[in-house]
């Protein structure tokens, strides 16, 4: 695919006035590594819905098809990229996906699919979307599930490394995706974690990249996880143009890595601070309503004040090859 | 009133898909100068209403007074500074009016009313609300209309500088605004446009700032001013403390004005780029749709591509005392 050097990306996710997921995560990072980014929310809540008590609107599905048929009719559809999170109905992610295919066939866009589903064996969409994100795999070049959206779209729980390969091929080859990034999975030693990186063209070349947990539960990582992924891959497919599709994948998503490290540790950093009795307290367990909030408002994600991070990250772990 | 720094805003204003107008145009400035912003959107839209062709909804008042609700209940309010920009109908603006007179009280927060109403004599939100700004004015510490809105809420038409002078002595001391500025006027030398800056302690201290007017129409220009403002106010009332309100006011002023000719002179570039016969022309007046349309998008400011001039401006025009 011929490579414009356009940072212009569509974006379609949940909105929300306080705090950082969805398009809030999203926006602010690419906006600052240069992309112009055209913003559509699924929802425009208060809040993310793990503070429990949150209000506002889903965006019904006709009017969510209404504002992407006047983009398209005013010509606002020339991205170079797109990329889709929470998305809360099976109706409205029918409706992005038409749009996907017209906007891929018009423009050859690149799409990063993030099939947002769930976490921690637990679902937060419809069930009917799973069939939904499946029919439109062949439609993205990169997704970036966790360890649970995968088990979701292929079946197979990840308990091996063998696990892992079945699954990959899945995706691969009976999907036809071409870049898989598995956002976080519990492989490698102790107290850490690892992203798991996969391309396929004539083979599978597979690598992990294994760095420590920092612990706490965060809300929106997985959303800056897509945004800053997209930055890094768009840039190495510039600056890395001799290079194999699993190199370009692999530096992108080292650098993703260290980025998002460097903004959960400011984070913790930050919670620790303002509330050093409860860092490691598990919020969901919280039976005090009130300091629960006030937990989860202490550990919304240190974005705004971690620019030079998201700017220039500091490549310190390194992929290997996962065998 | 204490200064405590904390760059925190509350933003109520429009998001649109695709451009920058309303929290599309504040927010990436005010994240990119540090601040955390909460944006509340008023309307969710395409795109802005200049296209013509626009969709998308606005927020019911109802909607509007849940999300500030829970948020209050959350604890979410503890802004410092308050922004307010393009809310539609008198029954939400004065829900927000309500919120912020709470906020206010509780928490001492710096308020920037922008009366967004309308521009060139034409009035572009309901009658209804011109009361209920007149109303909310005294909760204020910073306004930012235009000469037309300076007319729509004092009733004085801006002809001559004794007309500037006379509204500026109502909003002052009848609305008990501390601080205005009119963000353009016509007055000065011919090819240029001025702003106004009106500080009221014991006396009205007023000067202009007189620069070169950049031809054509841009939306959006007057919500990435009242967001800088807020962003450069902030910072010079933490270094110049033993300095004078308007001296304040004034060095704000310059670095916002600054930051904002550097956009305009990129958008104006970057459109006579990829459209170089219709720089000059007027949109408004073109008959030809798909062009008319073509013509805004190309007039989309560049927000994105001007991060160094929005953070470091180089001030070039010195205001003069205004007699």
């Amino acid at each position: 695919m011929c490579q414009k050097r356009i940072k212009r990306i569509l974006s379609i996710q949940s909105h929300v006035s306080y705090g950082y997921v969805g398009n809030r995560a999203a926006t602010f990072p690419l906006q600052l590594l240069g992309w112009d980014v055209d913003a559509v929310n699924t929802v425009n809540f208060s809040n993310h819905a793990g503070y429990r008590n949150f209000s506002g609107t889903k965006v019904t599905p006709a009017e969510l098809n209404g504002m992407l048929d006047t983009m398209e009719e005013n010509g606002m559809m020339g991205q170079s990229y797109i990329l889709t999170g929470y998305i809360p109905g099976a109706e409205s992610l029918s409706i992005v996906k038409r749009y996907i295919e017209r906007i891929k066939r018009d423009s050859g866009a690149t799409y990063l699919l993030d099939p947002v589903m769930g976490d921690d064996d637990r679902v937060y969409v419809n069930s009917d979307v799973i069939p939904v994100y499946k029919s439109m795999l062949y439609l993205a070049d990169l997704i970036t599930p966790n360890a649970f959206e995968v088990q979701l779209l292929t079946d197979i729980k990840l308990i091996t490394k063998e696990d892992v390969q079945h699954a990959l091929h899945i995706l691969h080859t009976q999907y036809g995706v071409r870049n898989v990034v598995i956002t976080s999975i519990g492989f490698g030693e102790d107290g850490c974690l690892s992203t798991i990186m996969s391309a396929h063209e004539h083979d599978t070349h597979t690598r992990q990249l294994q760095y420590p947990l920092i612990e706490g539960y965060y809300s929106g990582v997985g959303d800056i996880f897509s945004a800053l992924l997209v930055a890094n891959y768009e840039a190495a497919t510039v600056d890395m143009k001799n290079c194999s599709e699993i190199d370009i994948l692999t530096h992108a998503t080292e650098k993703t890595v260290a980025s998002i490290q460097a903004v959960l540790s400011n984070t913790r950093q930050y919670a620790a601070k303002i509330l050093p009795a409860d860092i490691d307290v598990d919020i969901d367990k919280d039976t005090d309503n009130k300091r629960r909030i006030e937990r989860q408002r202490a550990r919304e994600l240190r974005l705004i004040q971690s620019q030079d991070e998201l700017k220039h990250p500091v490549i310190t772990h390194r992929a290997t090859p996962f065998v």
